[in-house]
């Protein structure tokens, strides 16, 4: 296995399908949920896909207004080991209730899955700032 | 998106190739890494697969020493996204250098992994008491 450049871990990350995010609580319990996502430089976004007035009860949502770190990680696994690659996202998540920061994450979401294109999420939006993309591959090259 | 029933979030974990670990730091920051697992009854077993002097400096280790909570999570994505589902195990983790404990979980994870009997891991194994399993899924049947 060898480490990815940032730039490379950014890219496999960015053209990941789906992803998956880590919530720290007050209490120090990690909580793990899929996100489908999409990025945009060192933003990544994804809508926590609820009811706006159910949102405050979402366990993500709340372990973020606690806790605002955060990782995402995207991965590919195959039986054959020697294509397996991963890729990181550590930053810092703002829940966005509305506004022009989270219509331009919608479109960004909207571009990216014709699901939501047929029923945009109604929620927050999640926009997370990444302060260190990483990754580690069996080759670097892919 | 229905809840599925604890038995079978396990059962679906339990079958996954992969899945992904979030452990915690001191300071709270959530990390995450993907890997490769075995099931037996509410214990997740894995290896650390890394020297053994080395693997105090990994940083799961190191978080599971300072924070024993950690959270995995196995899921299924598809384009088609009736067909998603996600099942997770919430639990307590054990860094086991050597003994029986150590050998137990080897032999599981050997049995699921031919890339482990041709090169079976040498550092610690981590043993996962899960307290929740849980999940959902658009067709709790499958």
């Amino acid at each position: 296995m060898a480490r990815l450049p940032a730039e490379e871990a950014r890219r496999r990350f960015a053209a990941a399908r789906v992803a998956r995010l880590a919530t720290v609580s007050a209490a120090g319990l990690p909580h793990l949920v899929p996100v489908v996502f999409a990025v945009r430089d060192d933003l990544v976004v994804f809508a926590v896909d609820q009811k706006p007035k159910r949102s405050a009860d979402v366990r993500r949502v709340r372990n973020i207004a606690d806790n605002p770190h955060v990782c995402l990680l995207a991965d590919e696994y195959a039986d054959d080991w020697s294509r397996l690659w991963w890729a990181r996202a550590d930053g810092t998540a703002t829940v966005v209730q509305a506004g022009p920061s989270r219509e331009g994450a919608l479109e960004l979401l909207l571009d990216r899955y014709e699901q939501y294109r047929a029923d945009p999420p109604r929620g927050p939006v999640v926009v997370v700032t990444v302060t260190r993309w990483s990754g580690w591959a069996h080759a670097s090259g892919g």
